[in-house]
């Protein structure tokens, strides 16, 4: 794990961190936003951030605005790359941006020549919690998920897939149904092949439907969003979760596009809802049993 | 004037616009975010962000997280370019990042080849303001003014050109003295010639030791800035200021280095400092005079 460079930040340090994935076989870039309390020696609850497509550990970082209300939450914030990358990676045969370099989907893939790198999915589940620990002063016991667009998919599968693992997961701007949307479709059918079966675990409102469940969601989206009616779809996730009892809290915020900027104007309220559950989970286990 | 985007951001809006200069003979980028309050209609405090070297409206725009706090408090966000671009702009023969494109140093430029488009003193001290008042909501009656580096240098020498005109005026880790600095003397002998006495009015501490005054001025400044001791030099505005009884607020800032996470750090308490002198100004302007 070698550190690519480190700056102050409210308090904290912003890091850029890279390290060789046994997972996708190449090496790897994340950042992570490490709070005041984290510097003075606490391990702190970690919140993962899961990009969009075209996106790498940067815009997070450098755009999202998260660093202030983290440092004041005390939450070490993780955003990984969103694909491998790297001689020997495979990308869109014709060069476009929603599918191979930069757009991962969170999915192991099945299918040559996608299946040797290809695998987001284990990397964040496993490997990359692990590599995390191990580096920083996270407790593992204590995360949160989030992500926007194809990250927003990211978290919310990966939260569905992990009951118990996560206190908190929220989405700004999620693809809420790989399945029934363009993006979603091209993806899965190269990374995992036509039989649509397979693509369910990557689908929350699949999961939703098969019976996964968690304790709550926030998703903001925007109004004016261009991809909100051909590839985000929130009404598919709020019709899954009505139907499954799911408390979905899904803001519709006016004259907001699918940019940075809105993630930012939301940024603030997405974390306390994370660390208020990160809060009600220590609770919890620190209240003697009756 | 082109408007090639708008986003809703903070209850505000972000803009980038375009247009024709007739000071630097080139097309124009300038970021503006309007606040909620100009959206509903009245005409707003400007606060001008001057960038620095290597940047363009961009960098301040999507890093330095402004907007929030500039939307609280009602002002209208102005940042320009730095420095002209396109075809027929020279540029470092070698290619150097501190001269040349993005690297305009606020200076109109007396020397060939430069003189012709390297006019941004003119370009951001008068053409860019009659542009804003006539195509934003700004209300120019209330103005601050405020940069980064080589736009710190640019902020302080504009305000300092300019007594009454800026309510306010703060920096970000400033070149404080070009005359007596690597960059600004290779800015400042390019684009202005080898006599040293015409660079006195682009020198911050020259045009103090000259008689300019303002009524104060902030500076934050981080202690691990790279920069610190051979470009930026803080303790020679501390002297000028101390000499001419110029009340300066020096923060020097533990651990922090010249990036934005730097800037984003302490914007809030820049925009602060300028929404209170602004406020002010109001005041004082409608008071009855007994």
């Amino acid at each position: 794990m070698e550190t690519l460079s480190r700056a102050r930040c409210f308090g904290g340090e912003q890091r850029v961190l890279r390290h060789r994935s046994a997972e996708t076989g190449t090496e790897m870039r994340f950042a992570a936003f490490l709070p005041p309390q984290a510097l003075a020696g606490d391990r702190v609850p970690v919140v993962w951030f899961l990009a969009g497509l075209t996106c790498t550990e940067e815009n997070f970082t450098v755009k999202a605005g998260a660093q202030r209300v983290a440092a004041e939450l005390g939450l070490l914030l993780v955003a990984p790359d969103t694909s491998p990358r790297g001689e020997g990676v495979p990308d869109d045969p014709q060069g476009a941006w929603d599918f191979g370099l930069g757009a991962g989907f969170y999915v192991d893939a099945t299918q040559d020549p996608w299946a040797k790198h290809y695998r987001m999915r284990s990397y964040i589940e496993r490997e990359l919690p692990a590599l995390v620990g191990a580096a920083l002063p996270a407790d593992l016991a204590r995360q949160g998920i989030m992500g926007h667009s194809m990250g927003g998919h990211g978290a919310l599968t990966i939260a569905l897939r992990h009951p118990g693992r996560y206190a908190a997961v929220s989405a700004f701007a999620p693809i809420c149904s790989p399945l029934r949307c363009p993006w979603g479709e091209k993806a899965l059918g190269h990374y995992l092949g036509p039989d649509r079966a397979a693509w369910r675990q990557y689908d929350a409102t699949a999961l939703i439907e098969d019976g996964a469940r968690v304790p709550d969601i926030l998703v903001d989206q925007g109004t004016a969003d261009g991809f909100l009616d051909t590839q985000l779809k929130p009404r598919l996730l709020a019709e899954a979760c009505g139907r499954a009892g799911i408390p979905l809290t899904l803001r519709m915020q006016d004259g907001y596009d699918h940019s940075y900027f809105f993630i930012a104007s939301v940024m603030e309220d997405h974390l306390r809802w994370h660390a208020a559950r990160l809060e009600r989970m220590a609770e919890g286990r620190s209240r003697p049993r009756a």
